[in-house]
């Protein structure tokens, strides 16, 4: 070790990277943050911070020397980067090898079809005309997806007719990726498992969430999902034989469809903390971001179940372009058990998320109840409070 | 404001600093820390850190001008400084009145005899004499107590006899500070209760608690403690009037003594985080960190109340003087339920704060076995896990 306490390097500064911190804090786990920018939110909370970009050999070089051990807060590292930090004598966690998989949507899904695993049927594009030949075999409407880089919809176009599939052609590939087009899934709801899995492969899953979107966007997680425990039970399988497909070091997001015939399949993989775990800070006996850690330091797991008969966490999305309202959660703080977390980003933008409310409750609708209270009282105009 | 988010500045860098960040970050406040040596277990979370004496106006300038509130983690500033604070426009929280008050024992005494608190029987003794003549009054054992500057046992003697009298006088009065007597209190149990105030004089108690000491240093705190409702009404009430006679606002710890027959006395206010609050991290709805950042920043206070039926909150003293063990929590972890918390110090010295564990349970007995059982498997010498 650099010093006589671990120091982890994380990829990233945003508000995955500064709960990780937050975190890291009970530890004794210091944290070293590389961000193409200054002033990133988790910046703000360590005297270890790099900016500048991760491809440039200085700044790697410079990050890699601070830390013990490095992982990641976001997907889009190229792996080839960081097999080179591993090139320097610094292991990284999720392993390369397993980023690059789950990076590409493509790659992500032969692995997880490969294992017998259920996904939606899905299949590589390199014309249009392929998607054509794609809706003949899977009929419309089909979701064509780039392959890399693509988050919270971004990336993702439903195409309803073969009158939409120029268009959304033009628009995915502007970003360079390739595509992959996969059938449109008639599910009735969405869920999702957090899965950590350690160096050792001690594998532990937390409650299966049902999340409901907005725009794409995650806007609410209802834990437990309110689901029969059979499914409950197929989607931990699921999601649980997925990391170890991938051969997954640390905290997994495992997104899933859960059909009206009982089949569960799985949408994506997030090889990092997820949105769908922020509730397990004040609702699990040890949070997706201190699994995380003890995962990627080789530590023994913490005990996943939950502490509180139901959660429900609500995302405070940016209503509009704008710096953030210095008293944005004021209001939001006089409801009794809203545990506000406001993520420090300096410009409010519509659909951004900012930060994100959890409630606590012996029932899901009292809790949202909760929730919803607190985050409708977020982002107030000045003056109004 | 100094920029959109609220920038709070602490005196001190060690781990109520440190845990007072870990809960900012949720508030999305930034932190200040300025501490006389660098390294500090704060600092090491931050990007704000001024390190130098507190007494440097050119430290205190700086210090103040990135802030806009000040409070402070350990009661040993002197109240002009805070004043110099003030001064420059910062605003103070607890007031330096207040803390002018708390850290001086004898005045703090004053203050709660006469606002109709019970406090054991006390006096000023500026000789020796002073308190042969004390003990005519109140019998043997006496307190000999430095006013100021005292804390876990320092600055603190028994007197059995007589002939305790001299050496006592002679080793509490080499740091220069005046001395008060006390009587000795034969007390059943201690007790203790963090109170949180708000700048607007709204009020709230946290459960009372149940403190075992060893050597003087707080080792074991249950909460709630296994006493008589009545018994817990009585010291809530001492308890939330104390902080109300010394006009205070944040988060102040007031230890208490439960005598045989059923009278509750004040031993100590701590305008500050405490030990005896370190359970409400996990065990209550707000911890004693995230209310005193409330409390300071003017914002409304969240809710105190237990979310488990009982904790046991036991401090990891240091067992022996060296660098700290890289490897010291591994083994700990791997109890279900026991939250660790490693506060970052490089050197462990004996009887030294190193961390503390939580566990909480549907009894005080479960809740003791496990954060008995980590505690006992900390600081094991490296290569033994």
């Amino acid at each position: 070790m650099l010093n006589n306490y671990m120091r982890i390097g994380i990829f990233g500064g945003g508000q995955l990277a500064q709960m990780l911190t937050q975190a890291a804090i009970s530890l004794g786990i210091e944290i070293v943050i590389c961000e193409r920018v200054a002033d990133s939110p988790a910046a703000r909370y360590t005297q270890h911070a790099i900016v500048g970009p991760w491809e440039d050999e200085t700044v790697l070089t410079t990050f890699a020397h601070q830390c013990d051990i490095v992982t990641l807060e976001n997907e889009f590292i190229d792996a080839g980067l960081l097999e080179r930090v591993v090139a320097q004598g610094v292991p990284v966690w999720p392993a390369p090898a397993t980023v690059a998989v789950v990076q590409d949507k493509l790659w992500q899904k032969e692995r997880l079809a490969a294992a017998g695993l259920a996904v939606p049927p899905f299949r590589s594009v390199a014309t249009p005309d392929d998607v054509l030949t794609a809706a003949q075999a899977f009929g419309w409407p089909l979701v064509l997806k780039t392959r890399r880089n693509g988050y919270d919809g971004y990336g993702n176009a439903t195409l309803r007719t073969a009158e939409d599939v120029l268009p959304a052609w033009e628009r995915l590939t502007r970003g360079g990726s390739p595509l992959l087009v996969e059938a449109w899934v008639p599910f009735t709801c969405e869920l999702a498992v957090m899965v950590v899995r350690g160096r050792d492969g001690t594998i532990a899953s937390y409650p299966v969430v049902e999340t409901v979107q907005q725009n794409h966007i995650c806007h609410i997680v209802r834990a437990p999902a309110p689901i029969e425990a059979k499914l409950a039970a197929q989607a931990t399988d699921l999601a649980v034989a997925a990391i170890q497909a991938v051969d997954g070091v640390g905290i997994f997001g495992v997104e899933l469809f859960a059909l009206a015939d009982g089949q569960v399949l799985i949408n994506e993989l997030a090889p990092r903390p997820h949105n769908s775990g922020h509730y397990t800070i004040e609702a699990c006996v040890t949070s997706q971001f201190e699994n995380h850690l003890r995962a990627v330091a080789g530590w023994p797991l913490g005990a996943t179940a939950l502490r509180s008969p139901a959660a429900v966490m609500v995302n405070l999305l940016g209503r509009r372009n704008g710096p953030i309202t210095p008293t944005a959660i004021t209001a939001a703080l006089a409801v009794p058990g809203a545990h506000m977390h406001f993520y420090g980003k300096r410009e409010e933008r519509i659909g951004r998320k900012m930060g994100h409310v959890t409630a606590l409750g012996s029932t899901l609708a009292e809790a949202e109840a909760i929730a919803r209270q607190a985050a409708a009282l977020v982002a107030m105009p000045d003056g109004q409070q």
